[in-house]
Parts: C-alpha cells; sequence; structure tokens
C-alpha cells in the first residue's frame, strides 16, 4: 500500500524538480537571465515565481498530509506545514504577477487582456481566498466544530479546482510566451519548432504530469490521513470545545 | 438533495449552450463563417468541433448516470447512452482535428508545434484509449467482473483527467487563435482588446466554469447512481456469471 504512494510520491518529486530546472533553464539559457529592473529580464520571474509557486509549492503541499510517516504526530504540526507552504506559494505568485504587471509598465503593454492572464488571475484570487478560509476555518481556534466540518469538503474541492486552474494558466502562459517571443523576432518562428519550443513545450507537458501525479495521490482514499486520532484531537480542539471539557 | 443537484445540472446546461453559442459566433461572425474547402473558413470548424465534442458532449456524457430518474431504469440502456455520446465527441474531436491538419496542409504550416497542440493530441489520444478501454471492459458482455471491478475507478479517474485535459487544450487554444489572428492583422492588437478578445476570452472562462459545474457534480457522492440494483444486475450479468446462474 505505502510503497505505491510512496512511488507516485517520489514521481512527483522528481517532476517537481525537473519542472523548476527546466523554467529556470529557459530564463537563464535562452531569455537572457533574471533581473528586477524594469527590463525584459525583469519579465523572466514571471514564470519562474509563478512554476514554483502555484504548481511546485501548491501540489507538494497539497499531499503533505498524505505522508504517512506524519501520522503519528500531531496535526497540528501539520496544518501549519500545510499553511506556511501555501502562504510561500501565494507569496511567490504575488510575486510573479507583479514581476508581468511592472514589466508590463515598462514597455507599455496593457495588463490583463488574454485568456491565459484572465485565467491566471482568477487563479489567485481564489487561491488567496482559500487561504484565507482555510486560515480562518481550520488554524484559528476559535472556528466551531460545525465550520470546520462542513468548510473541509470545500475547501479539498476548492483546492483540486484551483490546482486545475494553475494548469491552465501555466499551459495557456508558456503557449502565449513563446507564441509572442519567437514569433517577435522572425515570422512564425515558434512553428519551425526550434530547441527552445521543443524545452519549453516540454515543461508544459512535465507541469501538466506533476499536476495529474498530485490528482492520482489525492485521489487514493486509502491514502488519506487517518482521522481517528483522539491524541492529536484533544490537542488540537477548538476553544468552545476545550472549555466544555473543562 | 436532488434540487441541489438539478439547480448545478441546469447550470451546466445553460453553460453548454452558452459556449456553443459563443464559439459559433466566433466562427460566423468574427471569422467569417465555415467551409470544408482548405481555405481559412476550414480551420473556423476546429474550435467547433473541438468545444462541441471534447467539453460540451464530453461534460454532459460524464454526468449522465447522475440523472435520478434514470436510476429506475435499465443501467445497460444509459451505459449505451454514455457510450454513445462519447463516440459522437470522439467523432467531433477527430473532426476538428483534421479541420486544422487540412488547413496547415493547404498553408504550409507545419502540424504539432505548440505546447497546446501537444497537449489537445494528448487529449484525443486519451480520449480514444479510454473509449476503446470503456468499451471492452463495460460493454462487451465477454468482460470478466474482476476485469469491470478493477477497470471502474480507473475509468473514472481518467475520464476527469481527460476533462482537465481538455480544458487546458481549449483554454490555451483560444489564446493561441487569438495571439495568431489578432496580432497578425496588427501589431499586438490583442492587448487593446478589440469586441472579438473580450467576447472570446469569456469564451474560455465559460468553458472553464462548464468543465468545473461537471467536476462539481461528480464530485458528490450522494448523486452517484446506486450500486445496489438487481433486477438490472441480472439484466447485465457478463456471460460466465450468467452462466453460473443458469
Amino acid at each position: 500500500m505505502a510503497s505505491g504512494f510512496y512511488f507516485l510520491y517520489g514521481l512527483c518529486l522528481c517532476l517537481s524538480l525537473l519542472c523548476a530546472l527546466f523554467v529556470v533553464s529557459w530564463g537563464l539559457y535562452w531569455r537572457g537571465g533574471f533581473a528586477w529592473d524594469g527590463s525584459q529580464l525583469h519579465f523572466n520571474w514571471h514564470p519562474v515565481l509563478m512554476v514554483s509557486g502555484l504548481v511546485i509549492l501548491y501540489g507538494n503541499s497539497a499531499v503533505v498530509y498524505r505522508l504517512p510517516f506524519t501520522w503519528k504526530q500531531k496535526k497540528l504540526i501539520w496544518k501549519l506545514v500545510h499553511a506556511g507552504m501555501m502562504f510561500l506559494a501565494l507569496l511567490l505568485s504575488g510575486l510573479g504577477l507583479s514581476a508581468t504587471f511592472d514589466f508590463h509598465r515598462a514597455f507599455n503593454i496593457p495588463h490583463l487582456y488574454s485568456v491565459h492572464s484572465w485565467v491566471g488571475i482568477s487563479t489567485v484570487v481564489l487561491f488567496s481566498s482559500q487561504w484565507l478560509l482555510g486560515l480562518a476555518g481550520f488554524l484559528l481556534p476559535c472556528s466551531p466544530t460545525w465550520i470546520r466540518t462542513s468548510l473541509k469538503p470545500v475547501h479539498i474541492w476548492m483546492g483540486k479546482v484551483i490546482l486545475v486552474f494553475s494548469l491552465i494558466s501555466c499551459v495557456s502562459g508558456i503557449n502565449e510566451k513563446l507564441l509572442l517571443t519567437l514569433n517577435g523576432v522572425s515570422a512564425a518562428l515558434y512553428n519551425t519548432l526550434p530547441v527552445e519550443a521543443v524545452f519549453v513545450n516540454f515543461l508544459g507537458i512535465l507541469i501538466v504530469a506533476f499536476g495529474l501525479g498530485v490528482f492520482g495521490i489525492l485521489s487514493v482514499k486509502k491514502w488519506q490521513r487517518p482521522e481517528a486520532d483522539p491524541e492529536n484531537h484533544v490537542n488540537y480542539q477548538p476553544y468552545h470545545v476545550s472549555s466544555q471539557i473543562k
């Protein structure tokens, strides 16, 4: 049972690493590197930060409760790890958005015109709302049990929805950037499939494969953290339940 | 319970209709109409057939077992409806692919160069394999029960994966087509957000919203067709089980 999980989890970790390597290499090798100075290089942070935040960190944080070695440990610790990783993911995606807005301002390019940008901004808005609702519902000790119980299936479902949004945003963004940069240099260069295009198309495929790996882990019920764990439950009762016990 | 289902199902039907109206209007009003003659108009079938097949028909067929009024009827009838709708969806998407390949040949444009096309072709390949496996596993009476039992969760999971692929393909395709057509006429016209761009961006949002509606229906367990239905079960035993009964 656990071997199946660790195989898929290992695959996801390898795909995470490959996605990171591919997106950084794209910026370094083909797009001239990185800078935060309003130049063309400023934009190159956008794909790196979005893929790192919305895909790699988000996906790895989504499956953190599934790690069998954590099931004997207090759930609160892993809630904090999950929330912390998600916060970092949100921070990176926020920085990634600001990289593209700064670049647009510097080159007088209008913001939010493509369907990629519409889906992308919706992803970050949904993700921010999900994070704030998760914080209020599951981490603040004053939130009542009925809220936690009703919020949990919605939180899990919204988590998967946001990952679908992230995959759509990243793949459409890669397509857009390749069309704009390669075709901007010489007519229809993207369709001659230069090495950059093949390499970055593969990045798109790696991102989708990672997303599917995460969905695969989330879809297996026996890999869920067991709910019945009285010790941890007592350690993390909401306030009003704790006071009833006292 | 059923009212929640019918609300979401009604929403999905409305979104299906809107997606169809939007994608046909795009072709008719802004792209000059439709023809099957190797001209620019030949390509216009591509978005219409892909959205109709991979999104509208596929999504509606995925939720056909959830309709409460079908639960008292023989499951075999609804298996045939599901398989028939999926076959039609596959046929439309095959035609949609041929529209783009014909257009590329006529205008000497290379095939399968963008990440949209890579994800898109993977979607149709996965969909074809899923349909054939579904036919062999669930409709051919000679397939043994253990195959049906093991295949069912994989079939359901793959069905959702293919829908995610379809959404990625459609949104990235819309983005690509707008970048290639609008920017081909005057520099960076897409980023000035003409009416066509706003209209077609909304088509992308409608497609994503429809996909989420379908995922919403599929994620609610109490909306699943009840499994325990001995009458229907006897009516559709695989051959080897029927012979044991006799």
